[in-house]
């Protein structure tokens, strides 16, 4: 490391004292980053962004002009007597062929920029690096007097680069159909957060809110109602809107269990086992419930089981063109299959001694089908106590949901498969708010954006294995209304952890640029919850200290 | 009780069972119905409202004007070939005075509906019968086919009063400032769930939002900015509406502790003991804090305190009409006292041995200034285990925000004061979803609007003795982004209890209802949360089943 590097080291522990430092405004705190005490004025006529990639085969321009928006309102014409003074000029080696590389590994988000009084450079590698170093540079500039802007803290340095690669979010349009338009305000306060990841669990018991081109009247019958759809080009839209915002979605078709809405089509009802049976559970509080929504779970013994999910998996090939794909696997009620002669003589012929050994048949079968399909496709599982018995391909992502006391198990259990970190007990966004019959949920309490934060997964598998982190937000009682504030602040917890280096946390320097996050959010209607009263909001260094 | 009201409780009985139940549009459930089978449609140029008020001091269009617009969306100048077929006849035996009365439970809030195919009668006393009973009335209209709108179940027959006379929302404008147009939304809500008192604790240690007509410049020094400052227009159109809505605003302002922010007017701050100093305790979890943000306490000692507290009496008798002011009287910190040298000797010239007996000196003196400003206000004072040496007037009103266990103490304790029921661990709506630090709240787990519903008030108290009930909003993390899913639903669990009979529940038809409740608010812009999945939305009977 040269003399350079510890110049910004030391830069970077200096200018945390400073109220108005770069540090306050941006969210995660970047790697390494150097500031001074200059400021820039500029009309927004007098700024311009260049790129080196025009002829890439992504193109960029859309990405710079929601940035250009953002930073300045309306995009005016400017009269011919403004000359651009100050240009963001973006620098990428190459030309930018894709909006990801296949495996999430190989995503380079690393970006610098360097803002001087003579030059304003980003540079990136791929794509990802120039929306986050956009995102970024737009937090820099405020609104100034006489309609003008300022950049302060002149010269800037900034090297950043996350820890982890797989920062994600999952939403659940099952238990209530979420609007396209707040899915894309979900995927606009993503980039803010610089989260890259959006687990779409698109369907389940309740719901399987999907057109599909395989079986083109499925959504009639298993969609709330056909308002309540996705169609081909709505979801192609969201598709696209993530990816200009450099996040990829992984769908999520949870098979065998959580399969009743499947059964609600006459010509699967037959391969939906225990069909409308409620849960074998009942809440711990709240007016008592029959046993919560109906469930099914899929029969495995039923050939014509695997003809259903190749159509559903040639659904999710065709919308989503991820190398990613979610297969469920959880919570699968064996009664279902036991209380079905048919699986039981199936398993005698087969010589298949247990339930777990016949989901375990399901899940290689199913597989299989994923791989005839697209053969590129990796995918994941859920995985938690109760299904440790589960056996996957090695090349295969299991997305840990049980207790977090338990996620080094993992190591031993499967030393082979990268993990999604997702503890239902730190984790799970709708934990603490109530269950949806009227008691409390079964997670309590509520994980606050700071409780997500302080769990560093390195306690508990070594760093090889973490592919990242993934906050749930389980959609019981979720919907458009109020699916801002319960993601928004919770989910920066998760974006700072994975993202910057685990260092010592300055605390209120944390919550400033937590709060410049979430205003910065509010500003574009995205409906954050605040993260304090407004008076720490305002004097974060007064409320807070950092734990010694 | 004769044949006709055998009738109306036997249909209220059978018709539980009907899906389209005019029980499952209702919400809060009215005390008593009955309802047939036939339709009414009609367009919407063929409906008319009529009223028999046209010479009354209280002007009932503005409100007829709201609910017409409700219904019918945009009111379009009819073509003169439509004929009023039906007609809204408001009957009122005279004309309307006033709002209100003085007292609350003086309050006419009854009203009675009748429609037929012939006639659709509403009947009520006082403007607040009036529009409790529009607010039903536009619950039985849907939109229809072709532009027409109907009315099922008829003949309806409904006769509705509430058990209770205050049935509140506190909100709290000192931690975040709420916008006046979310409290007009709040205010929408409170119509639409038959609420009517709003407790506005306006002011508090972190910020008071207040422009003072005795005090011009002090919201220059205690409010978080001037854009986050009520202006007197802004508190006269939000009591205004309050009052169209057949809603009283009782203002508070919390002396003498939680007044920290007076002391930020430089003229003010010699009277605010311990200014700036934190709370003497720390967040059981969460980021270590100095003690949450700072407080200060009024000194009793000094005469121009008494002069302080008259000017700002003054202002709320200015801006809010109603009979009521709520005086605080909350959390004092003796401490702050003890440590000024001059309250320590003011005590010891006055023989006042202790710091309650202090605290009494000062309640008493602060509440000869209230009847010196105007003799005919009413004060409440909150009231918890720590201040129940509280020595108020017979007359005034205690707000008990204790422990729900030990309500029943009341009784012995001040057997001659009513009552407003808000017990911290069942009422407060802050609870359960986290601390403005990080942490868990103090008052965990979260309160859903079942649990709220489920505390029947008198199980601890005559209900002589209770005035009503109240869900107090603490905003260190509300704002106008989240304020209306944080209160919705579950402030309707207070109003479903202090509005019907404590007779035995039917759950599913309380779901369907209230879920009817929501929508109906969602509808008008009111970001209510759901109450539970989609699915148990609309197949209530299916999820939930009635406790035995």
């Amino acid at each position: 490391m040269g003399k350079g590097w510890n110049f910004v080291l030391i830069s970077a522990i200096l200018c945390i004292a400073n109220a108005e430092s770069v540090r306050h405004k941006i969210f995660p705190t970047p790697q390494e980053f150097s500031e001074g005490e200059n400021v820039l004025t500029f009309d927004a006529c007098e700024f311009d962004i260049k790129h080196n990639q025009e002829k890439a085969p992504i193109d960029v321009n859309p990405i710079i002009k929601k940035y250009k928006s953002r930073i300045f309102g309306k995009i005016l014409d400017c009269p011919s007597y403004f000359l651009s003074k100050r240009v963001l000029e973006i620098q990428i080696p190459t030309l930018i062929q894709e909006y990801f590389p296949a495996k999430i590994e190989d995503t380079d988000e690393s970006y610098s920029l360097k803002i001087t009084e003579t030059e304003i450079i980003l540079s990136a590698n791929q794509y990802s690096g120039l929306v986050h170093g956009l995102e970024t540079f737009s937090r820099l500039i405020k609104p100034s007097d006489n309609g003008k802007y300022v950049i302060e803290n002149v010269p800037i340095t900034i090297q950043d680069i996350p820890r982890f690669s797989y920062r994600g979010i999952m939403i659940d349009t099952a238990r209530h159909f979420i609007g396209a338009q707040s899915i894309m305000r979900v995927i606009d306060g993503m980039a803010m957060a610089k989260l890259n990841v959006l687990h779409w669990h698109i369907v389940d018991d309740d719901s399987f809110p999907m057109e599909s081109l395989s079986f083109p009247s499925l959504a009639n019958y298993t969609a709330f109602s056909l308002l309540q759809t996705y169609l081909k080009e709505e979801i192609q839209s969201i598709v696209s809107y993530a990816n200009t915002n450099a996040i990829r979605i992984i769908p999520e078709f949870d098979n065998p269990g959580h399969t009743r809405s499947l059964g609600l089509d006459p010509s699967f009802n037959p391969l939906v086992t225990c069909f409308n049976t409620h849960w074998p559970y009942s809440m711990p509080s709240g007016p008592k419930i029959q046993g919560g929504p109906p469930t099914g779970a899929l029969d495995p013994s039923n050939s014509t089981t695997y003809s259903l999910i190749a159509g559903i998996f040639q659904d999710l090939n065709f919308y989503f063109p991820d190398s990613y794909v979610h297969l469920g696997g959880d919570e699968v009620i064996f009664s279902c299959w036991s209380s079905v002669p048919a699986i039981v003589q199936f398993m005698q012929q087969n010589k298949i001694q247990t339930y777990q050994a016949l989901m375990n048949y399901y899940i290689n079968k199913a597989r299989g089908v994923l791989t005839s399909v697209n053969s590129t496709k990796t995918a994941l599982y859920w995985l938690n106590e109760a299904t440790f018995y589960l056996q996957v391909k090695s090349t295969d992502i299991l997305e840990y949901w049980g207790l977090s006391a338990n996620i080094s198990k993992l190591a031993t259990l499967y030393p082979n498969n990268k993990i999604v970190i997702a503890p239902s007990d730190v984790y799970y966004m709708d934990c603490g708010m109530g269950n949806p019959y009227g008691g409390i949920s079964w997670c309590d309490p509520y994980h606050s954006w700071w409780s997500i934060y302080l769990l560093e997964p390195t306690q508990y598998l070594s760093a090889n294995q973490i592919l990242g982190g993934e906050v749930p937000m389980w959609a019981e009682l979720v919907n458009d209304w109020n699916i801002d504030g319960k993601i928004w602040p919770r989910a920066a917890g998760l974006a700072e952890r994975y993202w910057s280096q685990n260092s010592k946390v300055n605390v209120p320097s944390l919550v400033t640029s937590l709060n410049s996050l979430i205003v910065a959010m509010n500003a574009q209607g995205i409906g954050a919850s605040p993260i304090t009263g407004h008076y720490c909001e305002i004097n974060g260094s007064f409320c807070f200290s950092t734990p010694s």
